[in-house]
């Protein structure tokens, strides 16, 4: 059951369509404080607190403040407090089951148990939000009502269930093709490469560098020809730069984001100074949406939304004060003091939050300050580009994903998780984001598999790709300055063959449940807890997942380890496909083990009476065989599969000749 | 056996007092390359490579560079290669097993597999070096032999293995009293209390700021009183002011670190603009050890040694070179890559590279560029101090650690692991460091317990506390601005005094075990690979580590969870002290286990037959009974105990009456 309680007037985020009516009398689990703008909830002691979506820490989100405040943050701490995502639904699990969703646009926090340990407490900006509370017969009816409130979960195309290969950044045509072919020749499967923002013209958006992409339509087309789709990435920035189209017409006719005088709110991003769409205007949504076209008309079939929460480097207004007041610290004795306030200066040119109040949305003719919806920015950023799609291609499936989101984009995206760090304990967060996103609609999803910033390390690699071929965004991306880490360039080349070669044998499974998540408002990742809610042990695993209906896993996260301790909630089948191709299988008691997992292994666990189709893989998608799925089973009496398989291109999601049945018997026949 | 091989001319470190006869012939091992400056060991896949002392990463070194250059690095990241130490002792334990020290006071890099997997590399800035190799029976051994050669660690007094309190800063006497007074109400033992840089005039060494603490003397014999010690931070940094005694003195006898022209080399640190004593220059290193009098007169018995990388805020030379180049900025419409260069600019000011080449250090006559010497800088900051307690008070042991150390330094004084964060992959990170500096003789070490940047939570300390009851320096620390952590400001007070109780009842135990450790060169934290050998399973084993002969450990360093898992390589017995103050014991089966681990349980494995000496706690060391240990025991034939307990103060260590022999039976009478 879904209450919506009201509280003074929302500015409205279009997250829900179509509201429930409004409830009455007061709030139930929570205590309200309006006089400190705040809800409280008392936790049991062994109360587990799960969701609030992409942020850092546990699957239990207990003993840490999270802020929803779209952030360009590239340090993704144990003590951050706010990524790129505001995602103000969470789950609490213990002497009470329910859900709460929070509606509000703004800076809001969620101290879970940080202040005192048995106290969830949520501080808004303001008192104007919409408070949902949902109850249900389980963790995952609970999910499934919230998921069905908001909305159908944004469905990518097949080809985008491939392996991906990006860098920031392939600086030109040649480059592409020197890494298409270096998978090719290596036999390492792929069906797309990212463009970073060196393939614009200084950056600017829907632009191409003739100088290094010199027909890119014809080049777009001659990576098609060899199964590759290239996904250029869109900025949420528009350089302000004279006789630069989109600049000049976002100008005329006003739909950039704007000062309190209303002059343009100019803050320098990649291009240096840029001018900011106001995405939350209809008509400039509109607008920026129909820019798309340009890449589309290519060929493009792909994009990525970035630096839309919008980041900023630094503000005109800001830069010229600092500018000025630098000049008082000239010449002098600076004491510690002093130089901290003189070094503070510029470290607080980025993202300042103080900037964030200095433009405004032009919201149906409301004039509307940032900071009071600064969540939605992303979120209407993708919805453009989500909208533009529809009108413009309506009969494909666009790829597209975002690093900034607010509930509703979910509709028109994915994300990705944002610029992660070459480090071992960022596989193992993002393995804890899986289901904290699946359960805000965010199943087109993944992490920079290799790390973002900071040098890799060949088994890192290795270790991300073995949990990254589970998830349906599998993308291998790297900044610029740190050691390269396309698979090819490696030692263990035949590890990584195997190990990508194996996303490719699960996509059937993998995208069947995909699918099927999307169309039922289900979570494709879960924690143990949601399966096994009988068991205590399971709701403390935070290093296991349910992926889709039938398989377990438990991906090894750190270094120079050769195995890992792994919890069974119940009898499972232990499968293994070793480097050399073979598979092993082992069933194995519930309980605790220890699994060997030698670096190149893929190891996951079958859950008893499932069995998954699988592929003989390919070199690309188009190679994957989804018509004659071959399968692996545990079956103790009788094992069913519901398998969704479509053409992976076309809308008609709901058509029942997508679905197959798959029946094993305990002799192995399939039926 | 020890060989020495020497390589051009060393710049003399005296890390090692008594030289072994150089070897002659080709290094064993490893690979010379004098055109690379580089040695390469090729190693074996399933080699393990130990050591390096202060590094972030595993008790297995591979997969990663560490480069030997004292920093200040309050990042203690999975990507940084520097920390505050150097260490250059590795030990290979596979195919072929040995131990390598090089002792070489620049800047020296060891590639552990990154680059290529099979492959360490050590590339040193230029071939004036010494390597000793070392062979030996077993792990155990050749870091015996290993501590041997570089002579014996020092012992802290025995006062020093209560419990500290510290923060950035305690800011007057008032504060401080309200520290003791609030864990002595709470019952909560407490031995020291850390005095910040706030003590001090304008962060002046070597001076008390009489507004704060108008009789030093006598609020230090007032603690005194309670069982307390006042610990004050010295820095590397001495102001430069007119009319202060330190800076005016060092100026005229020339004892600061000169600019190649002769000046004096001015950077600023905390008190802005200072002067670094030329800790090398051995008039300089005794002038600088006795200014410690002024603090030892007034009854401080213990020091800690900061700042000594050494840091540098900023030099005036780049500072005013910045100053200059910022005004190129002013008016600009900076792109992206103009904006970086300009942030580039200003945190260039900190510890950068280029400034070490810039001052010159007075090497019994010989000027020598800074660079070339840089990772012995703190090592004879601490050996100033620990040379003049020697001299100034000789029959007292003074407790002294420091933030940067090279080999040779461990004689004079511990370390503590520098400015940590409140993170709990942090809890991990200190255990791992513990045996890689025990090796390399540093015995009296911990971490700042609670994390020193960053909030922490109270079940981080908690967990924190539970590891850190085993460590010899065992101190709550952390900084300005963070969330207040003494323990008895949290909730779970009774968890807090039980958990800290306990390091007082292990008190006989651990101060035994390491004063023997200390004595025989030994490491009193062992990876479970030292013990185990033979055992595969026990070398990959990266979370638990052996204390002492007698305990391993297995902490809990994740948030929210209730246990963990543990291997024991062997039958062994669990030891459980519960908050109640209740004891209970299992024995568990050698292999693998889920062991429950409450948030304010203390439990630890006994290896069988084996008994530890234990007290009854107390609030203070003073407090503790050594003379009447209680026992606990894991006998299945009969358990030997060698007892090491003397009067903890004096220094007539190899005195035999501080031996005592426990023996238990079966029965488990005590003979």
């Amino acid at each position: 059951m879904i209450s919506r309680y009201v509280f003074g007037t929302m500015i409205e985020t279009e997250a829900i369509l179509q509201k429930p009516e409004q409830a009455q009398g007061p709030l139930p689990f929570l205590a309200a404080d309006e006089d400190n703008m705040s809800f409280t909830y008392e936790m049991g002691d062994s109360d587990i607190v799960y969701g609030l979506g992409e942020n850092v820490r546990g699957i239990n989100k207990r003993g840490w403040i999270y802020t929803s405040m779209c952030s360009d943050n590239p340090h993704h701490h144990e003590d951050s407090h706010s990524l790129y995502g505001a995602h103000n639904f969470f789950l609490v699990d213990g002497k009470e089951q329910f859900g709460v969703f929070i509606d509000y646009p703004g800076i809001i926090t969620f101290d879970v148990g940080y202040t005192r340990s048995s106290q969830l407490k949520i501080k808004a900006s303001d008192w104007n939000l919409e408070v949902y509370v949902i109850t249900g017969t389980d963790l995952k009816d609970i999910v499934k009502q919230f998921r069905h409130l908001i909305g159908r979960s944004y469905i990518a195309p097949l080809w985008a269930f491939g392996y991906g290969q990006s860098r920031w950044s392939y600086m030109n045509e040649e480059e592409v093709r020197e890494v298409v072919r270096n998978h090719r020749e290596a036999g390492i499967p792929l069906d797309s490469v990212y463009l970073d923002i060196d393939y614009m013209v200084r950056y600017e958006d829907f632009t191409i560098n003739e100088e290094v992409f010199p027909d890119f339509a014809a080049f777009n087309q001659e990576m098609k020809e060899q199964n590759i789709h290239l996904v250029p990435i869109i900025d949420a920035g528009v350089k302000l730069e004279e006789g630069y189209q989109v600049c000049e017409e976002g100008l005329e006719k006003g739909y950039f984001c704007k000062k309190e005088d209303g002059s343009p709110f100019v803050a320098a991003v990649w291009p240096g100074k840029a001018l900011f769409p106001d995405m939350l205007n209809p008509k400039a949504r509109e607008w920026f949406g129909n820019q798309y076209k340009f890449l589309l008309d290519q060929g493009v079939e792909g994009f990525w939304n970035d630096m839309n929460e919008p980041a900023i480097f630094y503000t005109e207004d800001r830069l010229n004060a600092v500018m000025e007041q630098l000049d008082e610290f000239k010449g002098k004795n600076l004491d510690t003091h002093e130089f901290w306030r003189f070094t503070g200066l510029i470290s607080g040119l980025s993202n300042n939050p103080e900037d964030y109040k200095c433009f405004y949305h032009d919201i149906n003719g409301e004039k509307v300050r940032h900071d009071r919806v600064h969540n939605l920015f992303g979120y209407n950023m993708t919805r453009a580009a989500g909208e533009a799609f529809e009108r413009l291609e309506p009969e494909k499936r666009i790829l597209m994903f975002s690093r900034s989101s607010y509930t509703g984009m979910h509709r028109y995206g994915g994300i990705w998780q944002g610029d992660n760090k070459s480090w071992w304990s960022h596989i193992l967060m993002s393995m804890k984001m899986m289901p904290s996103l699946n359960m805000c609609g965010y199943l087109y999803t993944g992490a920079d598999i290799g790390g973002f910033s900071c040098d890799t390390t060949e088994d890192l690699v290795l270790r991300w790709l073995a949990f990254g071929i589970f998830t349906p965004l599998m993308r291998n991306h790297s900044a610029m300055g740190t050691r390269r880490q396309e698979a090819y360039r490696f030692e263990k080349l035949d590890g990584f063959r195997h190990i990508i070669t194996m996303r490719y044998r699960l996509l059937p499974y993998l995208y069947s449940e995909y699918m099927k998540a999307a169309l039922r408002d289900e979570m494709m990742f879960r924690p143990l807890a949601f399966d096994y809610p009988e068991d205590k042990f399971a709701a403390k695993v935070e290093d296991q997942l349910l992926v889709g209906d039938g398989i377990m896993i438990a991906p090894v996260y750190t270094q120079n380890a050769d195995g890992r301790y792994v919890y069974l909630p119940e009898q499972m089948k232990l499968v293994r496909f070793r480097e050399d191709g073979s598979m092993e299988e082992e069933i194995l008691e519930a309980g605790h083990h220890y699994v060997e997992i030698p670096l190149t292994d893929v190891v996951f666990f079958l859950r008893p009476d499932h069995l998954i189709p699988m592929s003989r893989g390919g070199r690309c998608v188009e190679d994957v065989d989804f018509e004659h799925p071959e399968t692996i089973a545990f079956v103790k009496t009788e094992a069913f599969y519901e398998y969704y398989h479509d053409g992976g291109y076309e809308k008609d999601y709901e058509n029942p000749e997508h679905i197959t049945w798959i029946r094993m018997d305990q002799s192995g026949r399939i039926r």
